[in-house]
């Protein structure tokens, strides 16, 4: 699903427009009907999340009315969705068939692959999640916040597993977390790879290569479907190897004799093992904060995929008693979150780390394209108060999780597949990743680019677009799920640019006249106190109006009234605050 | 002033905050309180916009009680401040001492130099206006849109004019718009010299080079006050030339068969100029689309700095019967304005334009920080209906107009100033552009960093932060400026987010009772009807419970229905919506 943008027009008025659905402006190529039955001995793919747009990672595997599930993550709303917490892949094409799925597989433990498996769970609570064992204690540890205990069925790159009635093999692959796998999957419509995230350090911090000669040996087998991760399609190149982060971040400890505080992504083991190293290697102790940093680097600990020299860690007591170049703070917070310990420091509001100018910030993370207002302002605030930021902006302190164009190509290259399918990805980045398929060889009439809903079926060893199932957004906000629409979505986007006037009438209901002065009042519409006053004895000659005219139907009051309000504040504020009138009947 | 993000958080609840006013994290070495009288002999200096952020340059100089402005911009409006059109330097420093200022002078015709010219000619409409003969066009256009005939004085490269009691040259620079001036004033004080917005291209289109051997004449005679570009400060190297695009955009005209389609600002004359050229020598018709370009290219024309084929231009009809063979259309929208044709197309929902899988979209333009989300939803529209979309990201089709570091090393090498100050730049930028004023030989305590407002004073030789003056942030929405303030803007924030639950209660004036039930509605809370049912039976036990207590001020019941019902739906939803209660006395 192309995301289509709701900002704000820099240059003109604002957008008032409801967002559109993608499908009004659907591409002749894309079905926009259900498919036909699945032809016998085929082999059936869709999406419910994750093409078209990067999160809420789920396909779905069907084969003789079984399914199979890859990954089920949440998207994190951009600010089409303003306010919600969470998009949730839209499960409709699969509710009346919860009992057909044999599993769900999870490739690795980040929220765009995990997130949303309790919203899954409540519905079938007995449904097998497999994983790695750390992907699974991730997993775990979010079904326990949830109150839900899952059925858990661990697996290990290289076990080959039966789950029902599927034929799943596991292959290591490295990613920006440990213990990631892609999956092979085996049915007699063909063998089909999945990626998951994927990237082929070369050098990886635990020597947990991606498995290239095990996706060779499935290329001499013959891998009929090839899902491809396509986040970096676009880039060219390869990927700095982890390995080489870790010295760029030893040289700042030893040259800086002020405090350091690291920020970066709270599940990345690897990243946090190099600050560790450092730490220890230039006499300084490390004090974890933010929960779920403290959290995963705990089951990461638990899990032997850290190590962690003996008092190493102190607490946040003891670390605000160290000196300065005795300390260095690792926390979240590196895209900016306003409620993270980071952004109050930058706003000069944490409750007890005041940013001095001898202190030095290293964002050892990404920037997630939408959130560089606010990492920049970040950024800004710590500067402003003297610190020294240090960024992938200016210092090589991060490199990506996924693989770029110069390795896909090498995994075209092993896997050599008949069919590929782009996963993961905006249409800019699945478009790319074709290209890069059809330029080692795959024909162009093999590489399907679906999106959500979009279905694929495997027939005859050919991969081809057959239909769509409704693939909606679904969006959690608070405790409710799937009560939050365009329409909410709509006003919310109206209200948050122009805020609102309000106009209350008091009607006797049998006589239908009024029975009181109309009140006007407006908020999120303008700080001056008589803004609305002149509006005043429009409405009161409106309703005289009505009333000469015999009017006492509330609606068409009203309507009556929104129209003359509606008028006056375009005429006299070029401004379109939502307009509320109210006629409550005495 | 640094920009306090107010983005909603992806990883946990959203920011409900109100915005937080900068001068709460304010770093100690930066003064908050008025500067004392100016020193006999001193100049002052002082920036009512463009220090802290990018845009609404604005800088004041005061000699011996005569004012000097240089530039007058605007800003475009953030997420922070919702639904605003644009926002304006702050006047009130000099509103009382309009009768002060000799001259406005204007570096270049960007509308963050000289948006803001219209409303500083509104409050003193004689005042003269002195700039190059495009940036007066391009003033003289915009002022006739407000109705204003502006006083304007045309000065060109190497001219040296006295406006009243300022000595000012004027010395040629390259930017990203033709015509673009540095200014170096000579006062007893000292001698200043501001760069306005420049870049070292070393073969500008126009060959117009920036007069790196006046700066150095200058630095010959002495530079006591070096006001610097900030902007790139932080990019290492050096901008390619211009003229290199030429030939990268060029190549795609000669190899492709279909529609061409080039967006890029509206201002970008030398741009404009190599698409025609490219346009003429592969056979191609141009059709310049959008209403900025159409004026823009033809003040360009005007003063023969666009050079047109006869023949070249066709209009939006006869563009629409060519082959696609034969047709460049170039038009804005490139920073993904949803309103902006472009952005229509991606949608589907342009009038006279359906993208089709032959066509090639060329961005040939930069990516504002905080359009990330517009552009790439533009990119992704574009590339689901199977067009090719070329951008900066993937192929050589935008340089920057800024120097970068290693340009802003010639700068001080040539000028050898005795005092800098940074401008034109968030605090980033700011701290990296002084850093390498030091490393250039500049003592440190002679960089001034200041923001908005901070007064600078150069007093024998010396510069020197002594004081500040109020700056804020002055909003245009719609008709109305300055209404709007962190109330309203905050008040836009939350119901953005949560949008609102209204409350309506009819009450006898005598006797203080509820006339009527109450009525509960939502916007933006909900698309569920039946949501709020569940609060109406609380809504009118709070009302029976305060009848009991005799309570009948309106104030105290509609507090006491904003507690019950925000607690409700905080219980139940966790969501924060505006409550509303509104209290009506018949």
């Amino acid at each position: 699903m192309s995301r289509s943008s709701q900002r704000s027009d820099r240059r003109s008025r604002p957008q008032r427009d409801r967002p559109t659905p993608p499908e009004e402006s659907n591409p002749s190529e894309l079905p926009t009907g259900p498919p036909p039955a699945l032809a016998r001995g085929g082999l059936r793919v869709f999406a419910l999340g994750g093409i078209g747009e990067v999160g809420r990672n789920m396909t779905v595997f069907e084969y003789e009315g079984r399914l199979l599930v890859v990954d089920c993550g949440v998207l994190f709303p951009a600010e089409d969705s303003p306010g919600v917490d969470l998009i949730l892949p839209d499960f409709r094409a699969i509710e009346d068939r919860l009992d057909d799925i044999d599993a769900i597989v999870l490739t690795h433990g980040h929220e765009d692959h995990i997130g949303a498996v309790p919203w899954l769970l409540r519905m079938r609570p007995e449904l097998p999640v497999v994983g790695s064992r750390f992907t699974l204690a991730l997993v775990a540890a979010k079904c326990k916040e949830h109150r839900l205990t899952p059925h858990l069925r661990e697996v290990a790159a290289g076990d080959r597993v039966r789950h029902g009635e599927w034929d799943c093999e596991y292959f290591a692959v490295n990613h920006s977390i440990p213990d990631a796998l892609a999956v092979a999957i085996r049915t007699p419509a063909g063998l089909v790879l999945h990626t998951g995230d994927i990237k082929l350090d070369q050098l990886p911090l635990d020597g947990r290569l991606t498995d290239l000669a095990g996706f060779s040996r499935l290329g001499e087998e013959g891998v009929d479907l090839f899902l491809v991760d396509s986040t970096n399609a676009e880039v060219p190149g390869f990927v700095t190897p982890e390995r080489d982060i870790g010295p760029v971040i030893s040289n700042m400890f030893r040259d800086t004799s002020g405090r350091i505080i690291v920020a970066c992504f709270a599940s990345h083991v690897h990243r946090v093992q190099q600050v560790l190293d450092a730490a220890a290697a230039h006499g300084r102790k490390v004090c974890l904060a933010g929960r779920s940093m403290v959290r995963n680097m705990g089951l990461a600990d638990d899990h032997s995929l850290l190590n962690i020299p003996d008092g190493l860690l102190v607490d946040i007591d003891e670390a605000m008693r160290l000196p300065d170049d005795k300390l260095v703070l690792v926390s979240t917070g590196s895209q900016g979150e306003p409620l993270a310990a980071l952004s109050r420091m930058a706003r000069g509001e944490h409750r007890s780390i005041t940013i001095r100018p001898e202190d030095t910030i290293i964002l050892a993370s990404s920037l997630i394209p939408g959130n560089e207002t606010s990492v920049f302002g970040v950024i800004n605030g710590l500067t402003r108060l003297g610190a020294t930021v240090v960024h992938q902006g200016n210092a090589k302190v991060h490199v990506s999780g996924h693989a770029p164009a110069g390795e896909l190509l090498f995994l075209y290259n092993a896997v050599r597949p008949s069919n590929v399918m782009p996963v993961h990805g905006e249409w800019r980045h699945l478009r790319a990743n074709a290209a890069l398929a059809v330029r080692t060889g795959v024909p162009e009439e093999s590489v399907v680019i679906a999106e959500d809903g979009v279905v694929v079926d495997l027939v005859d060893g050919r991969a081809a677009i057959t239909g769509k199932v409704e693939v909606g957004r679904v969006y959690v906000d608070g405790l409710a799920v799937g009560d939050i629409g365009e329409t909410t979505l709509g006003d919310r986007l109206v209200l948050g640019e122009g805020g609102f006037i309000a106009i209350t009438i008091a009607m006797d209901a049998k006589t239908g006249r009024a029975v009181s002065r109309p009140t006007i009042a407006g908020r999120g519409f303008s700080d001056d106190p008589k803004a609305l006053d002149a509006a005043q004895p429009l409405v009161e000659d409106e309703l005289s109006r009505l009333e000469n005219e015999n009017v006492s139907d509330p609606h068409r009051i009203a309507q009556g009234v929104r129209r003359v309000v509606g008028r006056w504040v375009a005429d006299n504020y070029r401004r379109r605050p939502m307009i509320v009138p109210t006629v409550i009947t005495v």
